[in-house]
């Protein structure tokens, strides 16, 4: 009586399990738990499980925890179609052998050879060989039971178990019941799976976004030597700055503000592109008509990657990084608050930058120079907030 | 004894309806195939779900189906956390109305409302007020039967049934087995909604990348209006070539070298960033020096683009794109089949639309003189395969 209770018991529990798998979206985690569960839950010595891999077309014993599962050489964890094991279970003329596809145990193995001996009547079809040979397979895994899982028709997995510690044998209700598991379990493997690989995908997209902006920028700076390299510093800086910012207390950085001013920064100079070379690269002064050339990069930037529809947090950034704390910067001559924090932020990264090195018509200031130039400059051009939180980051030794 | 059967049926059906349900990754398809599923199997007379958005983090009606479910007016679908009927399931204080948040029964309301006023004694605390509330809202839904599901502790819905058609009551096990129902059905709604916005951000990635490219080199060619638009037209016209080769027999475009031919075609001439404009823009005749340097396009192009780690069969599409059939051609003085298929294509729809655009050396000619220029080069420049190809889109029309 306290035995079935028991056994009540861990199949509730399983089930409960069961069910939360499908929130486990790390296909290795997922493996892990199961296995895990049912070792501790069975009290069988080990267990295992054969996945299908529908991108190698390939089975897979991704996992086997317990006593004896390490004991499985490492060049048998991969089963293909003709594997003894799979053609049992997958192939329609061997249906009738695991009885409409259920488990198997390996004690019934014999008898099934033996049953298949008086129903052949002497024609071989190769039905014993297949059972023999499953059985050797079954003792080189340590398998006393195997538990096939399908879904619509497709052989998913075969929940591979081992010897119970009380040494008896699985009885039929709790194979049907293990059935029943391993197919909810293949399925969250699957989902699992699913999900791992749109989250690769997405995150390989997003890079692929990242490294286009991050080539392309700098393709075009290698035209000039003066600026090689100086999107990705403005970039860093400008990531540092927000986060000094924020650990000053002046700046509530969210995860959208940080991807706004990331993308910003790596875009800021991008309108330059419109500007033709002999302008960008001119030696000697500009004249105002070449400067108001010039001075219509931040626009041009914004109208270039207008396709983008990026949020407008980042476009703001990329517009107004030339805009002055004091209202006479460009495009739109903003004045203090009105300037988004992105810009200001990215207009101090862009100066220190461009002031520490050497441009065509002066040699670089040196950092502390550079520093000093920037303070000066607090509530004039650059916004005093950033300011301090450049100041700051150069008192810490932050930047040196 | 047969109705008992019917029910043991329906349960059997549902429980393994329930199962594949995490496979159907479109939660709007999976609440309709839910909903549909629970009115036709119980013989109810409509039925709905109210699913907790956690973005909005707000309850919405998805659904409801059947006879009378369409009469819930539209303003009523979303249900906020001061909602009667939220309240009564999510907030700990009511969790003794619902006995340990199980399903509630609209005719259990007035006992409850009831037993409510004899425990309380006089001191009114807004319990018996709220059931009021609920029994309101219920009626407004038309729903007999609140059946509520939980993940980790949390409210993610609840299911709502209507009448049965044969006007009996729920019973208590038929309601458990509901909220087993309901909390699968739910928690395969949010692994659905998971699964949908990790596919759109995948796909705004992969936006965000093609555009990128789209946009700066737009950006680039704008410089030079001879060029304009050149990019887009010859990936366009590359594509559509591998199509009719395809129809043709003569190539087979499996979806990889789609994607490698498409991305090739949009970065053929991205090198050309690398190229002074002084020698780009040039009116007059190129220096052999100066034409050594544009030379250098297609591997300066695959240099720039080196860190997003394209797949060798996209490079090699704009490594070789100025490669010629007859071996003369550059970078590698590459041979006939020696040339990428991908490269092939691209020097074709690179050839026509720089000879159907005017230049500043020469007048464009015209779409049939072009064709003609083409197929007299096929075998010397142009793999005769991809010239078969534009000639049949010419003759069909395809091209005009």
């Amino acid at each position: 009586m306290i035995k079935d209770n028991m056994k009540i018991d861990y199949k509730k529990e399983l089930e409960s399990a069961s069910k939360s798998m499908i929130m486990i979206h790390d296909p290795k985690l997922l493996i892990k738990l199961i296995i895990r569960m049912l070792v501790r839950k069975l009290r069988i010595r080990h267990a295992g499980m054969i996945l299908f891999d529908p991108k190698k077309n390939v089975y897979v014993l991704d996992i086997s925890r317990g006593e004896r599962g390490l004991k499985i050489p490492e060049g048998f964890t991969r089963f293909y179609e003709e594997s003894p094991i799979i053609r049992l279970f997958k192939k329609d003329e061997f249906k009738h052998l695991t009885i409409n596809r259920s488990a198997i145990v390996s004690t019934d193995i014999n008898r099934m050879i033996w049953r298949e001996s008086v129903l052949e009547n002497g024609h071989g079809n190769g039905t014993k060989e297949l059972l023999h040979q499953v059985d050797e397979q079954m003792q080189m895994l340590n398998a006393v039971a195997c538990v096939p899982s399908y879904y619509q028709d497709n052989l998913l997995a075969i929940l591979l178990l081992g010897e119970k510690y009380d040494g008896l044998k699985f009885e039929q209700a709790e194979l049907d019941f293990f059935s029943a598991l391993a197919s909810d379990a293949a399925m969250a493997i699957r989902n699992a799976q699913l999900f791992e690989g749109l989250r690769k995908e997405a995150s390989r997209h997003r890079k692929l976004f990242i490294q286009t902006i991050i080539a392309l920028s700098s393709a075009i700076e290698a035209k000039d030597p003066y600026t090689k390299g100086h999107t990705e510093r403005v970039t860093s800086m400008s990531l540092i700055l927000a986060r000094q910012m924020e650990f000053d207390g002046s700046l509530k950085c969210d995860n959208s503000f940080m991807e706004n001013l990331y993308i910003a920064s790596l875009l800021h100079d991008i309108g330059k592109i419109a500007v033709p070379e002999a302008i960008l690269n001119k030696p000697g002064r500009l004249t105002d008509t070449e400067y108001e050339v010039i001075k219509m990069h931040p626009s041009k930037g914004v109208e270039i990657i207008e396709s983008l529809e990026l949020p407008e947090g980042c476009l703001e950034g990329i517009r107004h990084h030339h805009e002055r704390y004091d209202g006479m910067g460009y495009p739109h001559k903003l004045k203090a608050d009105e300037i988004p924090m992105t810009a200001a932020i990215i207009s101090v990264a862009d100066s220190f930058d461009a002031m520490t090195t050497d441009r065509p018509y002066r040699r670089s200031l040196s950092k502390e120079m550079a520093i000093e130039e920037v303070k000066c400059n607090a509530g004039s051009q650059f916004h005093p907030v950033v300011v301090e939180a450049i100041v700051g980051m150069w008192e810490k030794g932050i930047i040196c």
